[in-house]
């Protein structure tokens, strides 16, 4: 087979060298994007008399068919004809004839290949917001039947004060909000047209940028050809969004392991996100969520890879650009594989109230409350935090919880105490009263969740 | 010294472990966030009913006094007190006495250094715009002194298309631009007050936290307080941000050093910007883009620092967040000085427009002009491609270039070649007619930089 | 002050611009690797006549009076001589004249830089092997004295088999072991001479490489003068090595917090080790484990940020380079400061056996011995699972463990069953019949920590 | 089909979520190891008489007709038994019946995955290895046919000394010295057998790992059974070293594509290793060392995946470790195919000496022989410094070099120079002279290239 661009070559490569530097092992899944955009160019060269509108018909018929093909899987790439821009020509001029060669008029495989891959993640980024927001509905249902579920909050994974469950959830729906947004904000620039921008400089053909921008869906177009062939912050962007969207999920992750282990009980998984063990017959591992805290690694790897790969790279194209696709193609797997994952594996989970309350009833985690008790009765906080680490000390010594020490002991330490710390201490009472915007307070708890209902 | 949070602890530490473990070596560049933080919360507290107006105004009086000593660097800091947070309110309740330990009453150092990481990048943020604003203007000066200066444009470092040097420049202007852009979306992440969120989960006291937002300068406040003393996206942003921004100037500095280069001799630097050798007196080395090229990473290195840190962390605060200052304050300095660096040495380096001429004129960067004259004229652009590639490789045989072919050479190839050809093959034609939408044609070119100075 | 390489220059630097391109502020901590460097460089210089012995007496004299005043931090620093061997040349030559200006003969900064850290990492890899050591002697330590310990093994964070809590710090006993061959292997690479290499090239002067060699105690010189200036190896080896030992100590640091948990509670830290909280008076947090599982982080970040600064660098030197050394001080840092807090920490950590083996007798992990039990009696491993697998289940759906279950119960699943399932069942027995090489039978154990000792 | 632990499962999952969580998708790639390792594992189960000797026979004989099957891709994978071991027992039992099932016993997929990643980088690294030196001989060729080709070596990418070409092509030499070094190195760690460590703990029955490891060809086995199944560092070393080999092939690939560059235009690449362009007719591109370049970020990015996988992993398997092996595959393919490239790229480089040496003399890179001159006749050197700077400065002005520059000028400057610096001058006189040890001197260099053949 000759390659396409082999007029002044005399020597040619073996074989393993070309399956070395070809990328038609993965960019056949840019098929369809780099059509549509042959497509749209062949209908714009016609428009602006390149071509005439008889060779552009022949052209578009054609390049459907391939599209056809492509879709059953029934078309052949080549490692020989390195890519899949000339993998689709080749097959178009097969089956058209000759014709098929004008349609790389006023164009280079440089803006072709930016011009698919814009497409390609302009579809993908829209599939992961909707994708976000379905695991953010599965959380809000998650959250709104646990509204008065208490459960310990940890800071350095010690109990730390009460809170609802429903609070501790939603912490994760504000995160992918935030994830959703950045996504959102990089659509602005993954939806502008690179195309017509040639192999660096543009053409003296007298195209039509804004037409073919039109034709694909695109909201504008690259102002500076140069920038056009050159640019990949787009999958940068997109790569550094998700490396923060699988660092939230990680932690999502780490928490499900914890609380599905045996010294926490506090939820189950479905059977249908867990698996069991070769060897022993009583483990129900939490392996989704396992899994998708180690693919945080890959994703991680590959804004790593792409930031490596463009340090330091002169103006225009260059070859080692090719290295962009992978780490993309792969992350868009990652993602919606563990979004999807997550919806579920959230919605299905059993939560067990018990076990979490009872654990919030056997620790020193309301000792805040007695804390703020005499904050609030004129103690400066300094001292009142003081007088209640000796309390919790003494309870250590003495084997109890602080609702276990008699009124007198307090009145030892500061007279101010009274009666009423024993409802202080209470949890439910802990955790409803922490009543400050964005609080685990129950009621400020429903306000968030509504503000989270209106947001979706 | 005793510690502020010692009550319930028997045992001390080490000095040297307290050394490991403390911040204050880096964190006292928060002084001014920390103590305006302060006066928003103390101020917001006494209004709020829970200390009273004269409370508040003897705190305030006695953080305005620190911050004055802090700007004149009188202030003493010791890792005994761990962190800012700790140190300042020593001084404070030195300064006014016990009732500075009422400042403290609401709040928990959690929120209170996640409100002072909001403040900080706010304010270096915009400084940063700032400074992009500055080198696009740079840019911009050198472009319009340069539409028709001719260079040859490169893709592979070959040279592929002559173009215009003011176009190779804007091409860079655009990176900038969207950087800013970024910066200027990651605002809306930044710009939210995590104060009052207490220690994870809100708290007891009747506070008000869209009062301290306002004062401070917020537009707004989290929604949930786990996720306000949990999330670092915001410096995982701009970490990212940056590290594409410093990937563009990485490129730029390649190109500096190339352009520099004996080889090139396209533009030379001003002293100011380069450095001689110990040992070599003819050095003139452009140390300035090497520097800024090598500290993209540590850029990226900090970028993969906060994301290895937060990976997996379960909510909510763990002393593992303590880790995301550094990289930070690092990246901040580095961008800053990158940036000044780069917009003087654009602005004062020297463009030696013959050498750029005289090397667009040895090569064969003018072939493509002759395959779109084929394929202007009906023939396939494949078939032209393949007929300009046999004279390519006529001409290395020979020794010349495309110009110095007779006629009758490109006419045996293909009677379609008129006398006309050697007006195609002009470099100087050759960029002129590039004039598709954002292509190097000196009018598209004008245009660009208009839109440019327009978006500054 | 004048640059001492300035000759050919007519503008000179702004003063910030020379801040940003200085490295004095970080490789002051050079000095005395440098100034080490030129004693041996001027007797060798001597010795082959380049200079008379004379001047190198004056020379020696001179800089080891600098030595001497830069260890009580007299020698001030300059930025405007930008590192750390202009720095001492121009106090060498104030201090001693003219000469002073021979002692750069037949050397370079290039060469010089590379000297100085290989001398540097030589010291420090030292030091480090020594704390490693340490910290495996204090593991041993607890060890022995926790061979019948018994707690939970775990895999998926799921109770999986009960293991001696020996075996388990007997585990990163041999992670450690990696790590400190690991630096041993390194220490060929670091302990080799680039003294003499000149600025890439080697030098006309007839010097003795292996006499500076031999003074500064290298194992033996560069082969290649342009290799010996542009190799940074020895650093990223230091760097990578260092990851893996700090991914150990995070892997050891997640496990120490999840110890410390109320929900685990299998060991208590050392309030030397542990800190407060500012607002919640019964905190002790696991600080110090969580710090160093963070600062894995920075460590990975270094790694990264050298491998950027080096990919793609044509040779010899680049100012790139000048990159490579806060991340290396930063990286000795951490990793000898972590090291001496594990081996303090797990030193003085007090471990709870009785929860442990409580924890130990509340759980499946004792089904695996069921299933071993009838593969032993030649039902096929597999079927054994399955059997076991359902009787683990019929417990979980009647609230017991298997040691509950009546004979009968048994009995009805697989007549092999007997009597003595009940001793199988046992934790203790389950421990000490994992006899295999490398097991958790406490015999085994105890030949795992007698080899540990003879390793030591 | 039924999952080989579902026991105690109630609920199943849907195919997509098996999809996701499965591994066949890529360690179909180790059946033959993991085949491998099951027949020694049923060998010694019958020697240690834990199966019967016919048992062993049987499933002996299975394994080798499916290892015969999978080389002939004959093998049916199905995620729904997620990886190769339960594909392979799978297949096995449907062969030869329920003895199958006794294969698995006292082993866990934990140590089986282990010990077939251990075998599968063994091979690799030996193959990796030979790789290396067949790429050093191959520069070693090129070198001792370059030996006096004079080009310029460059600092900072500004021409500084004029040095022997093959001097610069065996820096590289050395630099892939070390990398075998290290690779070598981490064999021994790579070439330890974990088989028999058992899900985590060891086993209870009579087991003989040394036996296993012999017939596997390791060296010796594990310490630690808890470590055998969590250590991941010799895939880590792996990666780490990789990285180190694929930054010096990124230094090597940006030389060859600047000597490409029709600015330097020192060498010419093969046709066999270079492309054209589908738009410019005229192009060569250096394509395979940009690619390998490019490749670079990929290899970097699978360490810090896999780097951030392991960070803060408890004990014992997690099935994040299950992400330990894409990186791994796709690095020994990269490392592999970049090394083949390279060797023939090399090999075929044509070298174009004229043009070097051209480069050579019109420059100031013989201006530190002006230096060394003058203070071999006992001037400062950092005073010769400064005069030859100033020379090179009037140079410059007068647009000459120092060889036209009279001996009236230089003698006006010092007394000292005499009619012997133009030899000085002479750039092959200048490489010559630079005899000290590893330096560009000829016959220095003769003496490296007979080391480096030693070595080899």
């Amino acid at each position: 087979m000759k390659k396409l661009w082999g007029g002044r070559f005399t020597g040619s490569a073996e074989e393993w060298v070309d399956e070395f530097g070809a990328s038609i092992g993965f960019d056949q899944d840019l098929a369809d994007q780099d059509i549509d955009g042959s497509i749209a160019h062949a209908t714009m060269l016609a428009k602006c008399g390149v071509i005439t509108e008889n060779e552009a018909d022949v052209i578009i018929q054609g390049l459907k068919e391939l599209k056809q093909k492509a879709s059953k899987g029934e078309l052949e790439y080549s490692a020989k004809l390195e890519d899949i821009h000339l993998n689709i020509e080749h097959h178009l001029t097969e089956l058209i004839g000759p014709t098929g060669g004008k349609l790389h008029t006023a164009r280079s495989r440089n803006d072709q290949v930016a011009t698919d891959m814009h497409l390609y993640l302009k579809e993908q980024v829209s599939e992961i917001i909707e994708l976000i927001t379905e695991f953010q509905k599965s959380l809000v249902i998650q959250a709104e039947q646990n509204i008065e579920t208490l459960m310990p909050g940890y800071t350095h994974l010690q109990r730390a004060q009460p809170i609802s469950f429903a609070h501790h959830l939603m912490a994760y729906f504000w995160m992918l909000e935030r994830d959703k947004q950045r996504y959102i904000d990089s659509m602005k620039r993954i939806n502008l047209s690179p195309l017509g921008a040639g192999a660096l400089a543009g053409t003296t053909f007298p195209i039509d940028r804004h037409m073919t921008a039109e034709i694909l869906g695109f909201e504008g177009i690259y102002e500076n050809s140069l920038d056009a062939v050159s640019d990949r912050d787009f999958i940068l962007e997109f790569l550094s969004g998700s490396s923060m969207l699988m660092m939230h999920l990680s932690r999502l992750c780490e928490e499900t392991i914890l609380w599905s282990s045996q010294e926490f009980q506090f939820i189950e998984l479905s059977d249908a996100f867990t698996t069991g063990s070769s060897i022993m017959p009583q483990k129900k591992n939490p392996d989704m969520a396992e899994l998708i805290r180690g693919k945080t690694g890959r994703v991680y790897g590959s804004l790593m890879g792409l930031l490596t790969v463009l340090k330091g790279l002169p103006l225009a194209y260059n070859k080692d650009m090719q290295e962009d696709k992978e780490g993309m193609f792969d992350t868009v797997k990652t993602v919606k594989g563990s979004l999807k994952i997550f919806a579920g594996m959230i919605g299905t989970m059993k939560v067990k109230e018990e076990k979490m309350e009872k654990s919030v009833k056997n620790d020193f985690s309301n000792a805040t409350e007695l804390a703020d008790y005499l904050a609030a009765k004129g103690v400066p906080f300094r001292e009142a935090h003081e007088i209640v680490g000796k309390l919790v000390l003494e309870c250590i010594q003495k084997g109890c919880y602080l609702a276990d020490l008699p009124l007198e002991a307090y009145k030892s330490m500061n007279p101010l105490f009274e009666e009423n710390i024993y409802q202080a201490l209470n949890p439910y009472n802990a955790v409803e009263r922490r009543n400050s915007a964005g609080g685990t307070g129950f009621s400020q708890v429903k306000i968030q969740i509504e503000k989270a209902k209106t947001s979706l």
